[in-house]
């Protein structure tokens, strides 16, 4: 038996170790375009900052030792240019000796991965991505040739993109951020990514949205607004996609979203063929549409449970996919899973929204930094359809413990009976995710009427009353235009100021406002909660 | 309608607080025998150390801001001594005053918590615990009084003795650590607890296990083990039980653990009377044993729910307790949930138990720090049954992770396909939970069988060869007496220097080890891996 991987990065080398553990006999050929095999894709950007200061560290796995501890032939600078699925062959290109030949196949396994958008030439400055070991040395060679301050445009406000601005900082760059979208980070909505911009503006980042690059020149990139950009290096990083040239000469099915199709033992439709990673379309949690995820984690999974499946062992069912991302940059880390606001009203689905602001841990032990959380439910079932979470500490763990409840289709309201570990420099007897809890059952239960802040301007228009609940000096430090400040703890005495009709409170980040929207909802007013509270309202209206 | 409650912390508070924002028109009275409400109990030996510095930072809440948010009648040094469930009154003394008067309900939460074990006087030493804000102004004035270097015995070797331990030891004190167990935090099986037991040592505590306090005088204590431990202050932590004396004044039922039986809206066996927080007996997990689980988010939780009983909102059903506890202990961070491995035992339950080693990111990333896991799983239903985690950095993270699975009900091997947030910087594209799902499915497979650390010394007494798979100087370095050193990448050439006959693996984590089993099982012979390798069996054998 011989199992032929094309692909010798995350999904394709976790097929290979994991299929030599389960199969000592199978003879196993890895062939990889690149020099490496088993490199750290996402450590790339942190050895152009320094982060990571040793190449070395990067290269995980080396073709010797994998023949030492897995008996792997690996076969790397070898590109598969052609498949014949009826004889079973692939055609193979050594690139270094530029020499063609044929190898036969019992099982093949196409761990092709994604491939840059190519985006318009700027030839005339030098442009890459950040996708490969040589990538990296392409680029710090660049850096090191423009010398201690070299001016550098990205392009893309992606994760990769941003991960690239940091670093790119952290070497004394001067950073032009370009990208064709409205916001960056386009996975998160409009009010979440406010810190994200507010926190590159800060590190001095020039945020150019809404532009596509359209040619370069002599050192200078021209934007589709009709600026230029006076650049050393080009940063390309508009997205990927799968690349499907070996799928087409497979004759494998090949999806809507451009990814390769396989059914959930991650065979494709062409016999004695699977694929797993980058290049193969998952099926989306909640509604299992095609989606494209492009995770490392996933990739290992679906390489190891395609070994077992070849293999014959217990076959392992993929899961759907959540697109679990995370982001560090500038000291903020953001997160996310399942599908935004955006996306959702999209798809005909209109959420119940939670926006919260807690503190990572006990407010009264030194060291809490605050986190703001958007929860996305199902009306109709209560289930969680996505979350965006964008903070400092604690913002990696909130994100995974709502991870697994999606995965368990937990309800949302479920989120606060979650006994999750309490001391005070850890977290709060009442968690973060708890309180997403307690608040989406509240709104689910219409224990408080929520209002968005998108909603907030067209519900002052048809003559609500604002009230701000918190104290005059929060209030006078800044406010919305046209509220008025009743402090929550005199609302009792003074509600007879707000005039009849409807009434929106609000206070800091909400939840001052739903003890004051339940007290004035009990005593007769008609009262809505300003979800999230100034801190969401500011962030969706900020320029 | 007036309902009253006894006690002012957190479930006490709690359910006032939500009444409230249920039932604007209630009477609502609460009875503290203290002098504070509210306060940050877990936070109170942080204020011994120093590290919350504000005495202030304590009080959440004053009966005063209570009054103008809530409008609660708050009653600080009031003591409810009687309660006539027939009548619906309670007697309330007037510890300022010292009279006593007898009031009404509708309805009666019992939110008295949990008292101090009394241990033997140690009359001669200032004796105090540490579970009020007076508690704390007493250590402090002992200490402040007995000058730069004060001699402390911490009695109670748990979560709240170790926390004043590592306090005192902020507030430059000596400490003696005496516990009448045999290690140092019972809740953790003995080889999960050895690296806080060196941590401790580190750091210079004196530890005495299995010893009681016998007596005091001048200066002095004695224990039962014939010493004497000089000590300026003795910290009383050996464990609480459940204050029962007006549940059984009101003729309320009380469980076989001491504590008062609820029904899952919290209703207690007598009509009218409510019963939430460290007093009553909780249902566990798994097996719905009743236990005592003192932890400040159910104590929140249910005091919330209760709450929503008496006020006829959607009823809010107790969950099963999962006993998720979590300590930071001089630079480690400890948690766990469920049952350790001898409450298993004792229940008659063999679970299958997996050790792991992870880092709690990417090593290729700086900063990773390394963490011991423990999973125990129901080897009939794949069920998770408890967990243990000692380590740094992303400890949290991954106790919460498992919370959650183990609420859902998730088998352990659906740990392996969780969509957990991966950048290098927190964490791995198989994440240290996705880890253990694969190990306790190899294990649930049979794919590899395993060893316990203290199953190693039978099977070599029977004559299984030990084969060290680590490195040449990793073996050097420290190994286990009688093994033979055959490194991982040579075993494949070199397999047949291991005698016929069982053969056990090990490497320093056991990941190598699965690797090596793997092989030597394919090649024929029969082969166990050692589980958790070298560092579990260290541990587990230390002194």
């Amino acid at each position: 038996m011989r199992t032929v991987i094309i692909g010798g990065v995350a999904a394709g080398m976790s097929a290979a170790t994991r299929l030599r553990r389960l199969d000592e006999e199978r003879r196993i050929t890895v062939f990889e375009r690149g020099a490496y095999v088993s490199f750290a894709n996402c450590g790339l950007p942190y050895h152009v900052g320094g982060v990571i200061p040793e190449r070395s560290s990067l290269l995980l796995q080396t073709p010797a030792s994998l023949v030492s501890r897995f008996a792997l032939d690996v076969q790397v600078q070898h590109e598969v240019v052609d498949i014949d699925a009826e004889a079973r062959t692939v055609t193979v290109r050594d690139l270094v000796t530029d020499t063609e030949r044929v190898e036969g196949y019992d099982e093949l396994v196409l761990a092709t991965g994604a491939v840059a958008e190519p985006g318009p030439s700027s030839a005339g400055v030098p442009t890459h991505t950040l996708r490969s070991v040589e990538d990296v040395d392409r680029v710090i060679a660049v850096l090191e040739e423009a010398g201690p301050s070299p001016r550098v445009l990205v392009v893309g406000a992606g994760f990769i993109g941003l991960e690239a601005v940091e670093n790119l900082l952290a070497r004394g760059a001067r950073v032009v951020l370009a990208s064709r979208g409205a916001q960056v980070l386009s996975p998160l909505d409009r009010e979440m990514a406010a810190p994200v911009t507010a926190a590159l503006r800060a590190a001095g980042v020039d945020i150019r949205l809404g532009v596509t690059v359209i040619g370069a020149e002599d050192g200078s990139v021209r934007l589709s607004d009709g600026t230029t950009v006076d650049a050393d290096l080009v940063v390309e990083a508009s997205g990927v996609h799968p690349d499907r040239r070996l799928a087409d000469a497979a004759g494998v099915r090949v999806g809507s979203t451009g990814g390769i199709v396989v059914d959930r033992h991650h065979r494709t439709s062409t016999p004695h063929i699977w694929a797993v990673g980058d290049g193969v379309e998952k099926q989306q949690h909640g509604d299992g549409a095609p989606v494209l995820v492009t995770m490392a984690g996933l990739a290992n999974r679906h390489g190891r449970a395609a070994a077992d499946d070849i293999a014959g062992a217990r076959p392992h069912v993929a899961v759907p996919a959540l697109g679990t991302a995370i982001l560090g940059l500038l000291g903020l880390t953001v997160a996310l899973l399942g599908r935004n606001e955006r996306e959702l009203l999209a798809a005909g689905v209109r959420p119940r929204v939670v926006h919260t602001h807690p503190a990572s841990h006990a407010t009264y032990y030194p060291g809490a930094q605050p986190m703001a959380m958007k929860l996305l439910v199902d009306p109709a079932t209560d289930q969680i359809l996505g979350a965006q979470i964008v903070g400092g500490a604690g913002v990696d763990k909130r994100i995974d413990v709502l991870a697994v409840a999606m995965t368990a289709r937990m309800p949302a309201s479920a989120l606060s009976q979650l006994e999750l570990a309490y001391a005070p420099q850890y977290g709060s007897a009442k968690d973060p995710v708890n309180l997403l809890g307690y608040v989406a059952e509240n709104v689910a239960t219409a224990t408080t009427r929520t209002l968005q802040w998108h909603e907030l301007a067209s519900a002052l228009e048809r003559g609500a009353t604002l009230v701000d609940v918190r104290s005059e000096q929060e209030h006078e430090t800044a406010s919305i235009p046209g509220a008025v400040n009743i402090p929550l703890d005199d609302l009792r005495v003074r509600h007879d100021e707000i005039p009849d009709g409807p009434v929106v409170v609000h206070c800091q980040v909400g939840q001052r406002g739903h003890t004051a929207a339940r007290l004035l909802a009990q005593l007769g007013h008609d009262v809505q909660n300003l979800d999230g509270g100034y801190r969401t309202w500011a962030a969706g209206t900020a320029a």
